[in-house]
């Protein structure tokens, strides 16, 4: 990160923008662009899209779809005025028959006209809105990955995409669960509220302290392990799918949009004059 | 309507649903199987289903989908036990080429292996809400449909999908709106908030007392008109899409689901555990 990219917290979102754009900003994407919404990333060829817009519709807390592009375009006129998605992220994952075959901080080169993008909602929203309420994040404070688990909870199939639920997991203080249930609630399109509190084996969770993604976290005394449904859900659905070509952010490089973090619907160009 | 069938009002969700499935009862659905979600409907050849989408992820207020079929499958296992769309909504409307050929009460005869199930929250879930609270709904109580209106509000268009959005309206007693407001709102699935409140000209609607469709209704002194996103959005960009068939509810008509009115997700076999 070039030292005019040092201050890229406190820049505006044009800024954040032109910097992850011409590849001079590589990084993940945490703080960034503040109060404004940021997406997961799943791009594919539109022969799947039908089915992996229905395995969203099925399984809403862990793929909640923040936007679709048109076949072949890559603007995401819903999600922000300038928004091209082919070189709009910091850094994209490339899966080939279900297999990482490369990453990269652009995909020009490999764009084509049959693909579709979908954006998905992610923790950030509701970890801000926890943050806010006074809740610490421990993971957060010490700069690492939240630790992601894969559940006994089985998606709703659609398709080829199938597979069990993701799940991230926040040590809540106990007393204060309720209100970190009613929290989150209020963003279905981050995840929503929590899908299990309590013992992790009752999710088919063994061992708390060694997450399948992300970095282990404590969960002190009168603290609970918290689990809310993870973005991790849909790219191992789409691994399962073994799609011939997938491209997905790569994990904590998101896409920045436009749209207001509390914002009732991630549409920008929507019709409503009074809201 | 036979004798049998008069108590449908109190009867069980599966009457109701033998009722309709065997023909016997051809009418419409408000007040039946109280307390679970009903739903609009729009069955079309696969080959729109996914511009359809994304025409109803980018105009969530008009076009909330509640549940999508698997292509040819008319069994909607994400809504209820033993959904069959063929037979299990009392009246449906079929269109050619944008335009209405016939309305029955079964379309078996002309189901076929590339259709899909599009099933749209409607405004009934926040009606009871509203009423709950204590408002009146005079086109209830009156037994005639709420009026609604071709607003001035562009619907953000998606393949051949397009059109300015219908609103329904509802008289709310002035100093009572911000209350319907927050009530509505909190059932995004079901239109959510209104769109716009106060003069109708802002939305391009200058006759109040003559709607589009339905009935006109009064607004007394004291009270503010109040304009909700309407599912007949969907059927105004259906028609302008001249699809070669699509099949509709006739209006009023609605599928009646098997899962509650207050489902955080319209899905009846998600793996959640805690909610």
């Amino acid at each position: 990160m070039s030292n005019t990219y040092s201050n890229l917290k406190t820049a505006t979102l044009d800024q954040v923008r032109l910097a992850i754009r011409s590849g001079q900003y590589r990084s993940h994407t945490a703080g960034l662009g503040q109060g404004y919404l940021q997406s997961n990333l799943a791009i594919m060829p539109q022969e799947y899209a039908l089915d992996f817009m229905r395995f969203c519709q099925r399984n809403p807390k862990p793929c909640p779809v923040t936007g679709v592009s048109d076949t072949g375009n890559p603007m995401m006129f819903t999600m922000g005025r300038d928004i091209d998605i082919r070189t709009d992220v910091p850094a994209y994952n490339v899966y080939r028959s279900g297999r990482l075959d490369h990453d990269c901080t652009d995909i020009s080169d490999i764009w084509s006209d049959d693909l579709v993008v979908f954006a998905l909602g992610c923790s950030f929203t509701f970890e801000h809105a926890l943050m806010r309420a006074g809740f610490s994040m421990w993971h957060i404070d010490h700069d690492l990955t939240v630790p992601m688990f894969r559940s006994n909870i089985d998606t709703v199939p659609a398709g080829p995409f199938r597979g069990k639920m993701v799940v991230s997991m926040r040590a809540i203080p106990t007393e204060r669960v309720p209100e970190a249930i009613e929290i989150s609630g209020q963003f279905p399109l981050a995840h929503g509220a929590p899908v299990h509190w309590g013992d992790p084996a009752d999710i088919g969770v063994h061992a708390i302290d060694r997450p399948d993604w992300g970095d282990a976290v404590p969960v002190p005394p009168g603290h609970t392990p918290v689990f809310w449904a993870c973005g991790v859900t849909p790219q191992v659905a789409i691994e399962a799918a073994q799609l011939p070509i997938c491209i997905t952010h790569k994990p904590g490089h998101m896409l920045i949009t436009d749209i207001p973090e509390n914002a009732q619907s991630p549409i920008l160009c929507r019709g409503d004059n009074q809201s």
